[in-house]
């Protein structure tokens, strides 16, 4: 059955195939779909990303929208592209904008949403990696629920015959040729109609930022690359699953381990390093923990060019690794407890899709191992820990979290119970495993012979054996991923002082042509007194006086590194005596007198450190829905809710309940990673509501009798 | 040709072998003169050690010697050996007490020096393990130059005859048990020429401490290994080359990582982090540096059960790692310098002896990677952060080394020069490479493509590619052996002040059983105001209030761990309102009045740190010999000297020294592990001593013109 669109291509001696499926919201879910269809396209072909842009243009005049037509997986910049059509800015275009001129909803947009009645509004900026490509091409015909494959020649056809103005851009060559031009090219750039040409410009006034071109609602994980990428935490590495951590994200860890290590030295636990290998032998000692961790581990079984006589693992975590010494340090109960904590890395080979700092094939943690001699020991430790944890999501991060016990279906295996923090995307409604902190009972301390005597045992008795109670505790550079998934917004990042690198930007302004060399000396000057002044008092201040940036390039440059606090100096601002700040987080801008400016900056950070963790705290409780009744659960899901509900705590009800929380209808979907993902238990909340009768109370999925309110969700 | 106790054996009806060999100090030496006999002992055997005590008697009694007869690899504690005979604590036999007793040196004791005649002033503690063994024994009959070899049954036959007190003990029971026994078996025991019985006691009054069995000065390895493993640094590990560093040891790394980043961020560098893993095409880039390391990079190759469709190096150094990266974040001259610096851990599988710290499979260092516009700019980087290396082993270690530059022969594979700081080793007379900062050059810009424009071209001419100039530069945990090596004594470690864990430990004295709870509890209150107020004051303090542990045991337990001060507190000094110092390094001990305690620790702890440092500058300056003659050179290095000469710098000049140089008498080595091994060139120092002058002065050793003079020396 032939739509409106394929019609207008048989008219233009068009060949093309036509695939009706499900709708999907971005080119994750689109391929989702392709691939469920039976039967599914068998030749070679690549999709087509089509955006709507919107140049920044005075009130006065409407400047023709911006359509960007690329291969899926090219890297399209909104800098590019405004070089190319010669805007200053330009950001996505709403809802309104779009239907307005092209007279389809942003979710159906296409190629095929040009023509010739509406090719005067608009203007075509073309990936010309799209015009190299020789396979097919998948293209929307204005509907979601159905693709279109056409060649790209065809494609051109069709743009051709609407006569909309069309600009080729080679995006590669700007991303990738970086070195044979600088920074960024600068807007006197004579791009007009043309393949756009990087020139060569010393000084980058107003040059367009590389700014984040995805909205963080409509394509959450193009959102969360750009944001990574762009805003500087992070590079992709030419090893699947591995990541570079750039000094940006580094020092928010390095402030994480700061205080965490102050922390838990402060209770007695030391540093120390174990090797990163383990012999398999030793690996697979205890049964229950080496099988959840087997499919992932990692063997070296060569070196040089020599063959190992026995495989040597890489450890995933190192229960195994030190407990064979634990046996052997620990010799009396005066040797108790023992609490080691190691700062490292561990692999685990997921060949699930990878995500950086959330899933990652190699991550940076620090894992806590520890003895005790009693249950109380070890149990008041695992607390401490677990309140420790919170600490760095709430006090550092900015990010709320709710405390509790995991089911005994989703606790360590090979442990007695595991306490967790657990956080949440409001974005995805996905909840998120923060950190956890295991009481591992005497699982391990059998298996591995770590005794001491009885200390209590009166002179002359015989003394017993104790097999002494363990924890293990681990804390990841997954943090930094939720502080970026929770606090990030479309310009980029947005840091909690307690963690950025920098806290404060100062930046110079009102400099122009005219401004003469002695005036802007004076300037400087000023603006260095002014970060001395901030230094001094302990605060992480950047001025940034690079001479070939402008003042926009700049305000856009560190608010896509989410520096939370900008401060503006210009001679307006000399004579006044003051500073003109702007923070990260709200966008709000308030003179600061000079007089107090140490002052009125501290309580500044501090409000903006606060107010953050308030705004996150209030997204996640507005996000928790108490159910009373069964019906609303998946519904609630579906709103990207997480719920608490009475649950009865067996196992076989919670992996029920997964089941019958799988969505089905894919118009519900708000993650393509996990299109119809069940929920799963989060926590045992330490914090229970009140209400639950025992003996009266049931559970909501099976109707036995409840034990607890659990909070459950979809999550990562 | 029998020796006097094969006619001996022969009268016993004893069937026995003897081999003739060079003379040997210690086991390792004894097994290379063994393995180079032409024909060598086909049959199956142990060497035997004997080892000569004395114990600690008051002056009016003459004890007994004791003779410790075991099995070379059996670990034969002195605590053990003490309750077998039931003395307090014994130390090594001197020289005078040896050739006094048994009438032969140290050097050739063996279980043939008991005789009949001398059976009365020695007791023998024989290893269990030795009875045991079915192979045969390697016994030196008095004369390291030759080897007798029987069963177990006829070494106690010869022994039985001579009608000496023989206790036997299970040295293993004793090592490995200690679960079942409390840490020390205690002064009460009765074990008394019986096999040792381990008895329990709540109360470890004047327990012995299992302390060094091994000389520094007679068998270094055995020391060293001794030092770190009862000095609680470090725990041997079931994969070979990787061990376990201990938070004794790894706190001293956490010390020298502060001051040292701390120091390189002060110049700029940021921290970050890169994956461990590398693919082998980009490890493979740069074919000088891959072929330096190639025989040692570890490869994965298997993820769970599944095979890697391609294997995956771990990083043995990241500059093939990083450099890509470099070359895409440097677009242009402002993006300069770029300077990062990661903490992590490499994997070089060397099938060399490894050796603690010195040489491991896996090893914790910092590596920098900067990147410069000019020459200038590398080149002032390079000898800043070789400052920096000095400072680490000057300020923090104790360590005196010597800054110079490495010749071609010996510089990174791939870069343009090397510079390094030099340590010397006395005991083995070796010197150490401490760490190196290399110049890059622009080798590897080269390779990967790391440009810039030239920022110096006017406006209008075209910009010439630069392409940026590079250092790498990394110190390791090898710098904790070398401290440990430099400082340490037969007591055990001596760590300086500056890095020590804890710098200083009291200990209350002077209670007795008389003593009242009540005393105790003032004088423990007493200690830990002391303690207090030097935390308050920054001073890393312990207060060793265990009950259950003697004064005597503490002390030897902080002298083993190397504690750079220890305070006594006892009722007298309460009195006196005094502490009784004592310094680790040099015994000394003054009493400090309570009344200026802070200060005067500062001062005494500042003290102790310089003479530590000037003590072994003053042992490296006595062991450099500058020599006018090359006739010198061989004898200088086996004399344990370091050597300075005028020298051609020429590469097959520096291949024929190390030829001429290796050491053809056994007599002379002085470390088995090298006991042949030829003199490197160290390092062309930076502080040249006068003299040279061009064109007239010769290289020592080839008489062409000499260049500069050039440390040379056996290494590590």
């Amino acid at each position: 059955m032939a739509t409106g669109i394929e019609s207008e291509l048989n008219a233009l001696s068009i060949e093309s195939l036509s695939f009706p499926h499900e709708k999907c919201k971005n080119i994750a879910e689109w391929h989702t779909q392709l691939d469920s269809l039976n039967p599914k396209p068998e030749f070679d072909y690549k999709l087509v990303k089509t955006m709507v842009f919107k140049p920044k243009a005075p009130k006065s005049e409407t400047a023709p929208l911006i359509v960007l037509i690329a291969l899926e997986d090219s890297q399209t910049s909104s800098a590019t592209i405004c070089k190319a059509v010669s805007v200053k800015e330009a950001r996505l275009a709403n809802e309104d904008a779009v239907t307005g001129a092209l007279s389809v909803s942003t979710a159906n947009v296409s190629p095929f949403s040009i023509t010739s009645a509406n090719a005067a509004a608009v203007k075509v900026v073309l990936d010309k990696s799209l015009l190299d490509y020789t396979g097919k091409l998948g293209v929307h015909p204005n509907d979601s629920a159905q693709t279109i494959f056409l060649s790209q020649l065809d494609l051109q056809k069709y743009l051709l015959k609407t006569e909309v103005e069309i600009l080729e851009v080679d995006f590669k060559s700007e991303v990738y040729s970086a070195t044979s031009s600088s920074a960024a090219g600068g807007s006197k750039s004579d791009a007009k109609g043309t393949p756009v040409q990087q020139k060569q410009s010393e000084k980058i006034e107003g040059a367009a930022l590389i700014g984040i071109t995805v909205d963080k609602e409509i394509d959450f994980p193009g959102w969360y690359q750009q944001v990574l990428t762009k805003g500087d935490m992070l590079d992709y590495y030419d090893v699947s699953g591995c990541y570079i951590l750039k000094p940006w994200s580094y020092t928010v860890w390095e402030r994480i381990q700061k205080w965490f290590d102050a922390k838990i030295k402060g209770i007695g636990v030391e540093n120390c390093y174990f090797p990163m290998f383990v012999s398999s032998k030793v690996l697979e000692r205890e049964k229950d923990h080496i099988e959840g961790f087997a499919p992932e581990v990692a063997w070296v079984t060569r070196a040089g060019s020599a063959e190992l006589d026995e495989p040597i693992a890489i450890r995933p975590t190192s229960e195994t690794v030190m407990y064979p010494y634990y046996a052997k340090w620990i010799r009396s109960h005066r040797d108790l407890p023992l609490r080691l904590n190691q700062w490292n890395s561990v692999v685990r080979w997921e060949f699930k899709h990878p995500q950086p700092f959330l899933r990652t094939r190699e991550f940076l943690w620090q894992e806590g191992h520890t003895a005790h001699l009693t249950f109380d020991g070890a149990n008041q430790e695992v607390l401490q820990i677990l309140d420790f944890y919170a600490g760095v999501y709430e006090q550092l991060l900015a990010v709320p979290v709710i405390k509790g016990k995991k089911t005994d279906k989703e606790r360590f295996a090979g442990g007695l119970f595991t306490t967790t923090c657990e956080g949440y995307i409001p974005t995805t409604g996905r909840g998120i495993q923060g950190a956890t902190s295991h009481c591992l009972g005497q699982n391990f301390s059998k298996m591995f012979g770590i005794t001491v005597e009885d200390p209590s045992a009166k002179e002359g008795e015989e003394k017993e054996k104790i097999f002494v109670w363990q924890n293990s505790w681990g804390l990841s550079t997954r943090v930094i991923g939720v502080m970026v998934m929770i606090h990030g917004d479309n310009k980029g990042l947005v840091l909690p002082p307690r963690v950025a690198g920098h806290q404060v930007v100062i930046v110079p302004c009102g400099i122009t042509t005219k401004t003469s060399d002695s005036n802007r000396e004076v300037l400087y000057r000023d603006i260095t007194d002014i970060a001395n002044k901030l230094t001094d008092a302990g605060i992480r201040v950047k001025a940034d006086l690079r001479d070939s940036y402008s003042p926009g390039y700049k305000f856009n440059d560190w608010e896509l590194k989410g520096v939370p606090l900008r401060l503006e100096y210009g001679p307006q601002d000399a004579k006044k005596r003051q500073v003109l700040s702007a923070r990260r987080d709200t966008g709000d801008k308030a003179p600061i007198s000079l007089d107090n400016l140490v002052e009125s900056v501290q309580k500044l950070l501090e409000a903006i450190q606060l107010d953050m963790y308030q705004k996150a705290k209030q997204s996640f409780d507005a996000n928790i829905e108490t159910i009373t009744d069964w019906s609303d659960f998946v519904p609630a899901l579906n709103k990207k809710k997480v719920i608490l509900m009475p649950f009865c705590l067996e196992e076989s009800c919670e992996d029920d309940i997964k089941e019958r929380s799988k969505r089905t209808e894919l118009g519900e979907a708000e993650d393509a990673k996990a299109p119809s993902m069940g929920a799963k238990s989060l926590c045992r909340p330490f914090d229970q509501p009140k209400g639950i009768v025992l003996g009266h109370t049931k559970c909501l999925a099976c109707g036995k009798d409840a034990k607890e309110y659990c909070l459950f969700g979809r999550s990562y």
